[in-house]
């Protein structure tokens, strides 16, 4: 069902490949994975929890990484986006899932960015059956979904991690925060909740690493996943040349 | 944002319009409102709570309506389809937007079909802040959503109501219930788990009425929505001339 899903609806592909022989191959022969769009927490098999997530800079930035000659594996959620052609595509829905999606795919994989909107809660009991709505109230208990950024970012030979922070307040704090508590490598922060992110072509953000930050001014997802790429190739080379 | 993301990964106009003028023009100077889609229920900024629905269905029957002749009203949860061309749409997200935006325009409909699938149970409250997931369990105190199906039918000059049950077991039983408590005129059922109904083109449904009642073979959406607009011109010229 999902793979039907994420093929339907499908709109142009994410982005044109025109000027793609002419971008600099900063990540040939290099492998990347990446997580994209949200995930599905079901409650019921009609009623679910998820976040708002288009997908859309998740497969922006694995079309610019193909752009850049890297091999892509796309772990993706539920969107309605064609899939950016020669990236081997996973398709999931629950947090679980992807988890056990990216440990499958993780190995002599060089650079991994987390771009997925993925549930931090999920209902602590799926019922099999729809939930009738016979009473006035109804109480969810949830439990935290498994932590795949964090768990890649802990792996013996972690790939380069690039973790993602959707915040509504306090944006640098949290952001800078999470870099450190998770141990990425780098961390691209966008606040909810101006004219951009969920749902919008535009997307302002602040990238951070241990001892650097870069912001970008609003722009088209797809140009400024070209322009992230670059920002990751240049940190990976850093620090793997350091 | 809603208006956006309905037009947004735009696929193929939900039917194609060739063979319009040859339909009867079962529904001539009717006036036809249906909503279709899913509504979104928001824990914060980022988390909701919703339900199973592509829009399809919905989609495929304001466009069945228009061919028959129909003025016709898409009250819209956020979907990824084109509207209809003609149709007058009006986006919303939560069930208490849809339930305003129904009651807002139900003056002089003459045919109400409700093929959203509307949140039964919304947050007790919305947080404006993004939850931190500080713990490792989160309660939801949920409380029930407006019914606009059963507030429409029983509104003092309704009009011709349809419903829709989407169900896992027992699918007759909770029908017929459903059309009975809710004083609908006709109720159009379909199981959830089969190899039909949500996020599939496909679609196996069985109608029912006060005295009556018809079992479809499973059919393409599209086909179905002209199969189900005729036996609901049938249904209300029968309510209206006896």
């Amino acid at each position: 069902a999902i793979a039907a899903e994420v093929m339907d609806g499908v709109a142009a592909p994410a982005a044109a490949p025109v000027a793609a022989a002419a971008r600099p191959q900063l990540l040939a022969g290099k492998k990347v994975m990446i997580t994209a769009g949200p995930t599905r927490e079901a409650i019921d098999p009609v009623r679910y929890i998820t976040n708002r997530s288009s997908g859309k800079m998740g497969y922006a930035l694995a079309q610019a990484a193909l752009d850049a000659g890297a091999e892509v594996t796309l772990i993706s959620g539920p969107v309605n986006i064609a899939p950016p052609a020669s990236a081997v595509v996973v398709a999931v829905e629950s947090a679980q899932q992807l988890f056990a999606a990216t440990h499958e795919h993780i190995d002599d994989i060089d650079i991994f960015i987390a771009a997925a909107a993925v549930s931090d809660y999920r209902p602590d009991k799926t019922s099999a059956h729809k939930i009738k709505k016979s009473q006035a109230e109804m109480h969810l208990d949830l439990v935290r979904a498994p932590d795949t950024l964090a768990s890649v970012a802990r792996l013996e030979n972690a790939p380069f991690t690039v973790g993602f922070a959707a915040e509504t307040d306090r944006v640098r704090d949290y952001a800078r925060g999470k870099l450190q508590n998770k141990k990425l490598d780098m961390i691209v922060a966008n606040k909810v909740g101006a004219d951009c992110g969920f749902d919008y072509d535009d997307n302002t953000v602040d990238v951070y690493w241990r001892d650097g930050e870069k912001a970008y001014p609003k722009a088209l997802k797809t140009e400024l996943a070209h322009e992230l790429i670059a920002l990751i190739a240049e940190r990976y080379n850093a620090r793997y040349s350091a």
